[in-house]
């Protein structure tokens, strides 16, 4: 076999055989494929897409790549959640908890934010002490006796998709949806959870800028899901605006525990009694949708789920004085309150300028090395629908550097779309994917 | 600017502007841009295709990219001409020496062989003592004294092609019209020359297997020279069969040299007669194609065509015995006549299984560092539309090797499709293409 065959067949739009996806992933990884060739053929992929066979022959040959964690030592139906990422996602903190509070055993492994997105384990670490280092055994025997751990990667998930994925980022061919699904199901799979629900973001803020792409990335993740044997569903959700108010890494620890305590946004909190019912009917802990809401908006109201959260932080070495006070949260010098110039309804939030803007004051990493500052970011005053009056804040600039806030500011100031409709307000939840197909909302 | 930028423009179908050419062939030629990066923007091209104005800032980039070689020191319009190769094509071998001798400069680098079609170079190192090495001002003076000089690539003539033709041939991405001509085009603008007769071959044995293709690739070219201020002009001819009868170094100069005493087989005179005709019409040396042919067909007929061609092989050290008597030349230990195994009408003779024939005998190289056999090689005793009685000869093999011998003779009976229908007989040329457009003949 012959790289160069493998890309003449893919550029001539032909399929290929599970065995010449393996040869490449085998050589690709190993090194005796170069770069340049697989950069050939993942545009070549890019052009004439790949088929759901070929997609799943990726997935399992990346998944295989590496290290396949076994879960089996964990009582009881292990389910993941993974989000495709975007702006203010602080969802696993809040929802995590709240599963677990439920009975349903919550194994998961987080990943830092890169560019315009957070990441669970940087705003984790806002909470003083809190480690997200251990050994599988510690993670393991951490999720038996209290129903949750958060960790980041200890094991070698995935390293094709990592190599792949860092080639694809340098090379425009990061936007295809079968390279997309392979990518993040390669590494779910790998981790070992039993079922798998996926939050596919959609919108200015999302990956995925339209609704249709959402759902075709959401059924090729579930198609692969459910080949392999893992019990999957996708909700697509909403990303036009940030979820809930806070973007920024103590700020967004806070909005995940005000929420715990029964407080918080309310599209946030909506996302999370939805994706944990869920969790929970994958995991065969209810019978019903409506019968996981009504268990999840207890274990919130009763402050189930709030003692889990304590437990768990003081598990991981965190300090569970900063989760009873919020306030004591490592938090910026200065507020710069952002007004808006004129009166109106705020038609809409763009996410990805909300995050850009974060990022610009520190909160997140331009590259992999970059230094984040936990205690800045924004908390926005107004949502989607909102009327604002002019001199009214838009927003809050939380940062320690009067430079970083001016930048801020200027970018911030493009992400706000105002005037005098009152829009019609985007749903939050798109729909739902599932083996059987989709289902719009 | 970014390559990432360049990439992701082209992937979504824009055209580049002259500035992002330069800098992604200033990048790649220092090294800089690596080949992840160039080969995915080349399957990015492959896919989307470049517009005339991109094609020209190609070739101008790669033209620039090493020496541009200034031939002002020989008197007269130098005339180069290009063929993109075929089997049997030592039209340079015989077409140079003609020129000449109908008083224009021949100023002319040739390369070498590799895979199923052969090269000029080796061709005439055929003839003991020739030597194809020589400075930059010993070719200016050769041409200056003698009207004729062919030499190898003393000069780094356009190494960014160099570098990005190699990349294409192992990534799946040389067949694409504009990077075609671009490369071409670069390294014949580079060599100095006022103007230029293309001669784009089509069929089974050339790159091109269909004449659309063949007539696209050769207004791309004349589009390039003509912008370039050269003087261009295409033929698109037929390389469905091998040119002559000849394939394998020292046969196919024996049958140039055949041809400039008068004889040689039909087709090859004709297409030296039509080529030289061009260049004399581009040199300003006659007023119309048919004042062309009278003063060609003269040269020969009169030997002074031959003589020019004994003086230039005295000049760059050849032993001219050997063209007064090719006998003499280097031959093979023996021939083989290949039985035809049924008699009938010859309908095809695919001249790429002829060129790899002739390779699997040692006529050609495999890969660069291969080491040819100047002696062995084919000698086609019917051409297409001839009869053929069965267990007449279709080919003569020259040979040295047995075991060689045998799998030449299994690949060139394949060449063959003989059946009972008189096939209506091909054009050898199907037409003419210049800056005024295509002229199908």
């Amino acid at each position: 076999m012959r790289m160069y065959d493998l890309i003449l067949k893919k550029r001539n739009g032909e399929a290929l055989s599970k065995a010449e996806i393996q040869y490449f992933i085998d050589g690709y990884t190993d090194g005796t494929i170069p770069d340049y060739q697989a950069s050939a053929l993942l545009m070549a992929i890019y052009f004439q897409k790949m088929n759901e066979a070929e997609t799943a022959f990726l997935t399992e040959a990346m998944m295989h790549s590496g290290d396949v964690i076994d879960l089996s030592a964990i009582d009881g139906i292990k389910v993941d959640k993974h989000s495709t990422g975007g702006v203010g996602d602080k969802t696993t903190i809040a929802l995590a908890p709240i599963v677990a509070a439920c009975g349903v055993p919550v194994a998961k492994m987080s990943g830092r934010g890169l560019g315009h997105t957070g990441g669970t384990l940087d705003k984790l670490e806002s909470i003083p002490g809190f480690d997200v280092h251990m050994s599988i055994d510690q993670f393991i025997n951490n999720v038996n006796r209290l129903k949750i751990a958060v960790a980041g990667q200890t094991a070698d998930l995935a390293p094709a998709d990592k190599k792949i994925y860092a080639l694809r980022d340098v090379t425009a061919t990061v936007d295809n949806i079968s390279l997309i699904a392979s990518s993040v199901m390669s590494k779910k799979l790998a981790s070992g959870a039993d079922a798998i629900v996926l939050d596919v973001k959609t919108g200015n803020g999302a990956f995925m800028k339209n609704t249709e792409d959402a759902f075709k990335l959401a059924s090729e993740m579930v198609t692969i899901g459910s080949n392999m044997g893992r019990n999957t569903i996708a909700l697509v959700t909403n990303m036009d605006e940030p979820l809930g108010n806070a973007v920024g890494n103590s700020l967004e620890v806070k909005e995940a525990i005000d929420t715990l305590k029964g407080e918080g946004p309310e599209d946030f909190r909506e996302l999370c009694i939805t994706l944990a019912s869920y969790m929970l009917l994958l995991a065969g802990n209810i019978d019903s949708i409506e019968a996981g809401r009504e268990k999840v908006e207890n274990v919130i109201s009763t402050g189930k789920a709030l003692e889990v959260f304590k437990t768990f932080v003081a598990a991981q070495g965190g300090d569970i004085k900063y989760v009873e006070d919020t306030n004591l949260l490592n938090s910026s010098k200065k507020i710069y309150p952002l007004q808006s110039d004129k009166s109106g309804y705020i038609n809409r939030i763009y996410a990805e300028e909300v995050g850009l803007s974060a990022l610009l004051l520190g909160a997140g990493r331009e590259t992999k090395d970059s230094i984040i500052d936990l205690s800045v970011g924004i908390v926005l005053n107004k949502k989607v629908g909102d009327y604002v009056e002019k001199g009214e804040p838009l927003a809050f600039i939380h940062y320690n550097d009067e430079d970083k806030k001016d930048n801020a500011v200027e970018k911030l100031k493009t992400a706000y779309l105002i005037n005098e409709d009152n829009p019609a307000k985007s749903p939050l939840i798109f729909g739902t994917v599932t083996r059987e197909g989709i289902q719009r909302l």
